[in-house]
């Protein structure tokens, strides 16, 4: 790094310091803390090197190491004796987890014409790994249930409620059916699941060319999409449900856990599950009569694409080896030299389908580069005031397995000592992309103005900044341009995150770059090191910049005094939120009203094409309104609760040093803050989900949805339910405003003792 | 037709006479004249017969018949026949012309691999008319250059101005290279045009499966779409600056006329063009490199869309027949009884690119089965009040030939006698075009209220409004259930309207069913008798809604007193223009303005890929302000002066019979209504398009360009032209305002002098 860029990197901070005063708060001078932060925070970003990143990377990758395989028991022995070499305090913790692999499957066509799947990704002759046949598992979709089905194939777009309610208008039922949905636009373990709800016998999943095939580009080895006979491999475990072994809802998979039968777990798909190739699928699509699909449901395969029933019928059996393997999560703990006994906590999963050289390679091979740079630190003198806790998870593909029993058996610790979590999976080249607890929104923002953009050589936030004025709509232009921090998403759910949050609430963030490139070798077996050094982060900068990321925020938030939580974000946050589900049901409202007044005018009889028959539709009933108030109310009480807070903060700011106990007590409400969040009642019809701002949505499953109970409730026109929701989340919001009340208080008491 | 109709269509002629009180105003009592009108309307509606319809559809596509070929004559001299049968005074009117065909056509990809384009449509066994090859025009453009080159080839997308500016930031330079364009969003013209300007030496125009290919459907004989060898023939001449004769621009080609050397018109394309199929396209697509088109460029073929330019060297080599042609317009005729110097003409061509059983055949048999039944209903007894004109013009496939010859020819006689020329090309199973000039808005409204869609058993007008109710945004939707009259597009050009409209000054509607069912046999040789009775209107009820429609209009602009224009509607909708454009310059200021203001803050530097570099932008000059005053006000004084018209129309409604000399005097200024909006000097660098309200895009060929020159002076950034053109605009909006308040001087006298 040169001068001139930290001579940037201070004027960033010296902005956001301005910007949201709230992001970097100590209970040191603000100027002597800047300075002793930038310190090591400075000595910590020259650490990382990509020749590093580049060597975890080859070494992880170079062979298959998905749960119970060899190498991924290889990979976590050699990862733990990585962390031991750096100074960590390192071990390796086993669970015993549910873990299905293919025993039978076939997939063919047995009218109008035959055809046989082929069901298999060949070696590609200048990818060297990805011949390693032996240790490979096959395509499959892990946790879907055995079966032998035969039966007419219906083609349900990406299979969302969304699609088949367009299938109902079109007059066509997967009612004891086999569905083929594409890849994309939901998580994959949706699509089965609203096919067995809707009476399908059989689910195929395949990946067309138009979502990350030839449409994006040469197809792999001359570029980076899928080639003809690449599979999506995935869980389609019902994680909106619970994640983690299905056998053990809740609680740690040790060894003398109480276990489910197999027969008990919910989360095991009703209906058998295979994913497919776009060589596999085209005979089966080209073969289906019935209505053309929409416009917008039609890939990029040279067909015109029908939707079924039929003529093609599909026979699909499948059966699985239903084995309980071992899971091996590597933790490793720096020591907090103040506060011990609060944690930052930061993972990475390392199991992978294949090879992963990508997913999640990339991303753990940063992680250790972070573990090795804090440990050097280390010995040149540096000791986080917090305890430092840096996990290598097992298992995240199945089921997100090694973080969430790790979490489930360490709850009641979490719950007394977890400040923070920061998540990354899969690294590449572009922005950072940052998501997770709005408490945590400016000082992410902090973050961001402290590193460098190795392609733009600027920081990560103005690129990030310039690509949101670039892309925007005038308004998120504008706000870009004027808000200081830009808004970071809302955590659905995907990676090991979804546990901390979403189950112990503890206050999270999920980082990583990309969007630069464009894929579609997703967990088949070209993602591997061929591959990630062809057409991803070929020089591992990203890598680099990952690690200095991450492990800036790490030290900021182990250094920090008064944890960095700004409460008037959060504030912010949900009045959008509680406005935003007020708005969701006016425009139902006005969406049902609309509808019913075009039944009436006669609208879809006189614009009904007889060769194109649609179903005609029924007037609704005009959802009711709901009693907003109690919600309304809370997010005001919170909004000057933490006004409060934040001006208690400021006034006592340079009183803190000095008055540890201060520190702590505040600390110690705002370690509790994001546990507000939660109801041990947990979400309508899915307990395990205990956050009532944010979850994955029940018919999305990566993407949030916020204030969860209220909105699904509307979107599930389950009004009553979503009116009791509305109360419950009034109440958390209530307990939250007066933990921050509290913490307030004790900054006040501070600055009148003082005074 | 059943009384409850019948009962239908008296209710919608009651609301429509109550909302647009202008639409049908008469010199009788109104309900005398509704009474009158109805009784022949209805007589008229009862006699188109779809057997009719297809009988002639049969006869005329039954052998190839374009310009100049044996089948073209038969057919003008079988319908000179049908009308002189029917009682109309026939004949045939003939022009020489300009009309090449193709003598050298050869394709070829020379490197990276060699491929021969087959340029040629295959036979197919089930459609008898397919293999007619001796009388097939083949697969070409017409009016290309002679040319022989061998260059790279470059993918242009579609072939607009704004596709080049996305060229140029990619780099990429079309300068001495082959460009292919796929067809669709543009006229085809405009691509070998735009080509040409930025240094092209060759075009290719394909047709994408994505935009009339299996994308949409089975292709034919399966279905409606293309299939893999069609090809799209079509003209290229450059009509933006003036259809008809390449070698008489501006006068009739009859024998006499002065003619240009060829090497002298302007019309003819700077470089050689050919159509293709995406047969032929595709080994020419799949060998391009360069950068990845962007998302939105991509078709439906397999492959990865790349710009190129190369290595993908193609050799294309035509050379043309550069004949003169005869051409037949058969012109028929029924006097007026009362104001025989007021003509009502109505037109349709009869040529084809080949069979052309849908274009233009299913128009042309409607508009002859409305001439049959007007025969008919005048031996009945009714005679038209005005006199009706009917054509089938020839050539309007290669220029617009046959009408544009006619109207140059008749000049002096359109200017004094025409009152209104209605318009229809290829007609099929759907909802009413309507189209043309506004102050028949109403009037074309009213038409579509007393005509029943055959599917949906409603109105044509009320299928129509469920259509715009369904599809709308919602302020399109709530202004189709509010407004009354649903709008009526402005006619850009590609179909025989243009020299009526846009030349002569005549009010004008283009008409037309269809929207119905997507196809892919435009201008093929699968265009024909056996495609149009599988997958269009396949029973021709839609052809007798068409000859219902259309003679409706025909009846009630021959017989209606005072003609039905409505002057406060064409007010209004120029005031709408006026905004428009003002609206035009502000969006390009505010453009350029963030445009710049992007370049200053490093926005493009700091999201530009490394891997994927555009060229950097430069900044632009902000458009200037311009004096909109002239044209606001004459805008608002041409509203005021609608006013007082409609108003002394209304008072003097009642006294109208009684005094035909006020009838006369005002007709005979509604007739020049059309024309005063004229400016003989014509656009900028167009000046055979005298109309400054309406034109052909310069740049778009088919879509409309409202207020022409000020627009197109604000896109273009020529903002001195723009500002001279709203000067003009100005002076023809103040003649039109002189006029009207002349007709309207003439009502009030009347009503004063009965008073």
């Amino acid at each position: 790094m040169t001068i001139r860029q930290h001579g940037r990197f201070f004027v960033a901070v010296a902005i956001a310091a301005f910007v949201v005063p709230a992001s970097r708060p100590s209970a040191q001078s603000p100027q002597a803390a800047v300075a002793a932060a930038d310190r090591w925070e400075t000595a910590f970003r020259e650490l990382p090197a990509p020749a590093n990143i580049r060597a975890y990377d080859e070494r992880m990758s170079a062979r298959p190491h998905h749960v119970g395989s060899p190498y991924d028991k290889d990979n976590a022995d050699w990862m733990l004796a990585r962390f031991k070499e750096w100074g960590w305090d390192a071990k390796i913790e086993r669970f015993d987890v549910l873990f299905p692999t293919p025993k039978i499957r076939l997939l063919e066509m047995v009218t109008p014409t035959r055809f046989v799947a082929t069901l298999e990704e060949p070696a590609v002759t200048v990818d060297p790994t990805s011949g390693q046949k032996a240790e490979q598992l096959p395509s499959y979709n892990a946790y879907s249930s055995d079966g032998d089905v035969t039966a007419p194939l219906v083609y349900v777009n990406y299979g969302r409620p969304v699609d088949y309610e367009q299938l109902e208008r079109l007059g066509v039922s997967v009612k004891g059916a086999i569905a083929i949905a594409r890849y994309g636009a939901s998580w994959r373990g949706i699509k089965p699941k609203v096919a067995a709800e809707h009476g399908a016998v059989g689910c195929l999943i395949y990946s067309d060319p138009r979502d990350d095939g030839y449409f994006g580009g040469e197809v792999f080895p001359a570029g980076p999409m899928r080639p003809r006979e690449g599979v999506q491999r995935g869980s389609v475990m019902d994680m909106p449900v619970y994640p983690g072994d299905p056998l053990t809802p809740g609680v740690g998979a040790t060894p003398d856990a109480k276990r489910l039968a197999i027969s008990d777990a919910q989360t095991i798909t009703r209906i058998p599950v295979l994913p497919i190739s776009y060589g596999d699928a085209q005979p089966l699509l080209a073969a289906l009569q019935g209505p053309l699909a929409p416009a917008a449901w039609r890939g990029a395969l040279p067909i015109a694409y029908h939707i079924g029933p039929g003529p093609a019928t599909v026979h699909l059996k499948l059966a699985f080896n239903w084995d309980i393997k071992p899971l091996y999560d590597v933790i490793a703990r720096l020591p907090g030299s103040t506060y011990p006994d609060e944690w930052i906590i930061r993972g990475n999963h390392h199991d992978a389908w294949v090879n992963g050289a990508g997913d999640p390679v990339s991303g753990m091979s940063a992680e250790l580069e972070e573990a090795r740079a804090l440990g050097e630190l280390r010995k040149q003198g540096w000791q986080p005031k917090r305890t430092i806790i840096y996990a290598a998870w097992d298992g995240e593909e199945p089921a997100l397995l090694g973080s969430t029993e790790w979490v489930e058996t360490h709850g009641t610790e979490l719950e007394a000592h977890a400040a923070v979590y920061i998540n990354t999976d899969s690294n590449g080249r572009g922005y950072l992309g940052m998501a997770g607890s709005h408490t945590l929104e400016p000082f992410i923002n902090g973050v961001a103005r402290s590193v460098e953009d190795p392609e733009a050589k600027v920081s990560a936030w103005k690129r990030l900044q310039a690509a949101t004025i670039a892309q925007g709509t005038p308004e998120e232009r504008n706000e870009a341009r004027t808000r200081g921090d830009l808004r970071i998403g809302a955590l659905g759910s995907g990676s090991d995150f979804t546990p901390f949050l979403q189950h112990c609430g503890v206050a999270t963030l999920s980082l990583g770059y990309g969007g630069e490139d464009d894929s579609g070798i997703y967990h088949s077996i070209y993602d591997d090191f061929y591959y990630y050094t062809h057409f991803e982060d070929t020089d591992f900068v990203y890598g680099r910049l990952a690690a200095q990321t991450v492990g800036t925020a790490v030290i900021r938030l182990a250094d920090a005094d008064v944890l960095p939580f700004d409460l008037a974000r959060l504030a912010e946050t949900v009045k959008e939120y509680v406005d935003d589900v007020q708005a969701l049901l006016k425009r139902r409202q006005d969406e049902v009203r609309e509808h019913n007044r075009q039944i009436e005018d006669g609208v879809f009889a006189a614009t009904n094409d007889p060769r194109r028959p649609l179903v005609a539709p029924v007037a609704e009933a005009v959802p009711p309104a709901l009693n907003f108030a109690p919600l309304q109310n809370a997010s005001t009480a919170l909004t000057t609760a933490a006004g409060r807070y934040q001006k208690a903060l400021s006034n006592a700011s340079a009183r803190l040093a000095a008055n540890t106990a201060t520190v702590r007590a505040v600390n110690a409400k705002l370690m509790q803050s994001e546990r507000q969040l939660l109801d041990p009642a947990g979400l309508p019809h899915r307990e395990w989900y205990r956050h009532l701002l944010y979850a994955p949505g029940f018919y999305t499953g990566y993407d949030v949805k916020t204030l969860p109970g209220v909105r699904e409730g509307i979107e599930q026109r389950q009004y009553k339910d979503a009116e009791a929701e509305i109360a419950r989340a009034a109440k958390v919001l209530e307990r939250e405003t007066a933990l921050v009340n509290a913490a307030a208080a004790d900054l006040e008491r501070l600055a009148r003792a003082v005074r």
